[in-house]
């Protein structure tokens, strides 16, 4: 078996069912990957067109003189057996089987011959069934998802089709970094443990969100789950979790969605995050690919509502995160600078007439103290404030500090908030509309933590 | 004592503390109340101004010679009795008492004082301790929030001030149209059941969504509530839910939290909805004030992605909703128009190739069965689609059918996507980012049926 390095890295891919016609998916993908600007070479393979997209076309993989280290296949269904024996002869290794109509529609024999074939060869399959693969680095996007997706070090595996394209979409939407985009459809082949072997070696990738729908070999899932997780956070969106989902995700992917407490079991084992909603998962994403991870879990509050704090405890409190008091030195600081009347407890309450700058000064005096290991950060917009204001002010502390400190933020108000919210995630510091959802995305990064602590306890005492 | 109705219809209304300085709340409170055009009388009340915003200013309440049925105090607490008096001697019944500095920062006696002064006179009192309060029926924005409140028939009343006037804005933001909005702070006074009462017999009113840290009297929230709940949907955000938060909420209003448990069996009891965080309260809201009610809980759920509807179904699950075989003849009908690889179950799934007038058909075929209760629409953002033409497919089939049924949509992907789901939001059709958000407020809305059916035995049994 081939590694997964060269599905990641092609010099050549080849496109096959590339097409002219612009509603085809072999050409939507051909112009994606042109488009996004690809690094290595590309070849569109049809056998009837000489050029597409501006590009020499093949009539078949075996007739590129040139190494191909991907074909992306986009034929119907029946002629993709062909595909396969041409390019595997032809020495290709990596095949990203985009063609639906095998295993999802009861055709259990094309893909079981499917995958049999390839081995022939030596080959890997990806799919099939799926919308293409994306890899930043090398700024392939080999889908016919969207084409601006936002480089970063976030890898995203999937098992659903539209929903993971819409998904692609929502990143974009989020400002959310991507090293790594896979559809992994009805995983004939390459599995979601493959893909995290391979994620947890690749210096691009700090966290893996996967939508699973179910898992072909779970002890290998749990085993490779654990060993990234020591490293990087895994979070899950486990779709078809109650007996009505699993019926829904059995009609729709033929996957069966198997006991949910088996799996929740496995997750918990392998240190795996867990989520239930897909905005969950992005919010979680953003507080873990963009801060660092904290060595206890002392967080302190700082907010200009009262109300927005009690929120954010409450959260906190339903994560396991327990307010405590704020170290000494940090309140004795902070009386310093801020008024009599501002509550010196945990949550720090500012109140309503907090002008900018005493967030500034707060947020600097909690980054800078080493006591606290995470800052949630919540603003209220007041009449008094200016929502961008305050982002810059929070900014500006972590700015000037230089100290990368588990942060997260809640701008909750109208239009003006909103932009502000919009204005930290392009800095990439974690902001959201409402204190809850602030809290709980912060108290992810510090439940992932303490997975992390228990697997390495754990596997040291394996050894 | 009087009844409300004079607070929210008031023909004249008395601004003391109206100010020049644009920084003060006495300006912004009387600027808002001129600008956002109210449409009764207004006297700015300041002792050393003669004219404010255009307005012929006066040095005392009693100096005034038309009616004053509400006055608003913004002026140092010290001297918000002298106001009381003032106020009271000329036959004003409402105080809104703007002004801090009482119960919330141990001035006990002062509140008390406050609420036997203004009782003497028979004169009710809002407050202290908060933003104001706005009814759009009459055009008052009597607050120092955000002005362009949207119209419409969602009542918020409020105990946290900063956090308060933040959601007043996430109401523009979030297109969710206000019949009034009223900070209750100390509510030394006028409580939540009092406001209840007056928004159960309010026309302009059809949804309560209260933020609330505590109530002073549970037995008579029970009752009003009870009452309110056979009628219109109440939302309740009970913050200091966990011991963290309700110790972060002594802090803030010194209001006690209480016992989650109690309040969760008043709530169950009296047909509310509580809810947990924000986002839940304002996604609940959507689909309760722009919705009916139904007469069942059959769900039927339309999508191109079957993972958007798996997670749709496991959400549903989570809240006591179990889908079920759509109904045969709805079955028959969209055979007719749909190609035979769309899924006919529940979710139906539409495909990921499904082009806009197949969300037009299967919306308006399940809009016209009877046998069909509640429609789930998802849409997953795919390269052959238009989010934008999917929303207006859908908005299309409720203007022609002109049936009124229970409908919640998600449109899930970038942002075209995101346009889409403002699209429908400007046309009170309840639209949301995600399958879940989509299905939880479609499931508030039968939970609230749910509850009231139960409220309405119960009461009839008792009778």
């Amino acid at each position: 078996m081939s590694s997964l390095k060269d599905l990641f890295n092609p010099s050549g891919i080849a496109v096959v069912g590339a097409s002219k016609d612009p509603t085809k998916i072999g050409h939507l993908v051909l112009r994606n990957i042109v488009e996004y600007g690809f690094k290595g070479r590309v070849y569109p393979v049809n056998p009837t067109a000489t050029e597409i997209l501006g590009l020499k076309s093949y009539p078949a993989v075996s007739t590129i003189s040139d190494k191909v280290d991907v074909i992306v296949v986009s034929v119907p269904n029946v002629k993709v057996l062909d595909v396969i024996d041409d390019a595997g002869k032809a020495g290709v290794k990596h095949a990203v089987v985009i063609t639906s109509g095998f295993k999802e529609i009861g055709n259990v024999e094309l893909e079981n011959e499917l995958v049999q074939r390839a081995r022939k060869y030596g080959m890997r399959v990806l799919g099939p069934n799926i919308f293409g693969y994306v890899y930043t680095p090398v700024r392939l996007n080999a889908t016919f998802g969207p084409r601006d997706v936002i480089p970063g070090n976030v890898a995203f595996i999937t098992q659903s089709g539209a929903l993971g394209i819409a998904l692609m979409g929502s990143t974009i939407q989020e400002g959310i970094g991507i090293s790594a985009i896979v559809s992994v459809g009805n995983k004939a082949d390459i599995d979601d443990a493959d893909l995290l072997e391979f994620f947890d070696e690749d210096p691009n990738t700090s966290v893996v969100l996967i939508y699973m729908e179910g898992v072909n070999n779970g002890r290998r899932f749990v085993e490779v789950a654990s060993k990234i997780s020591m490293r990087k956070p895994v979070i899950v969106i486990k779709s078809g979790r109650t007996e009505a989902g699993a019926r829904a995700a059995a009609s729709h992917t033929g996957s069966l969605a198997g006991n949910i407490l088996i799996y929740e079991t496995a997750f918990r084992q392998s240190g795996v995050l867990s989520v239930k909603s897909v905005e969950e998962a992005f919010d979680f994403v953003k507080t873990l690919s963009w801060n660092p991870v904290p060595t206890g879990d002392r967080v302190v509050v700082i907010t200009n509502g009262g109300g927005a704090g009690v929120q954010a405890s409450d959260t906190l409190a339903d994560d396991g995160i327990f307010l405590e008091k704020p170290p000494q030195d940090f309140v004795e600081e902070l009386r310093k600078v801020l008024p009599p009347f501002a509550s010196l407890a945990n949550p720090v309450d500012l109140t309503g007439m907090a002008p900018e700058d005493w967030y500034y000064m707060s947020v600097k005096l909690a980054l800078q103290n080493p006591q606290i290991d995470a800052i949630l950060v919540l603003y209220c917009h007041t009449a008094l404030t200016s929502p961008i204001g305050v982002a810059k002010a929070v900014a500006r502390a972590i700015e000037e500090t230089k100290i990368s400190k588990p942060i997260s933020v809640a701008m909750i108000g109208g239009p003006d908030a909103y932009e502000a919210m919009r204005y930290l995630t392009t800095l990439r510091i974690p902001a959201y509309p409402t204190p809850e959802r602030a809290a709980h995305a912060l108290a992810a990064l510090l439940k992932y933590r303490k997975g992390r602590e228990y697997l390495v306890k754990r596997i040291s005492k394996k050894q």
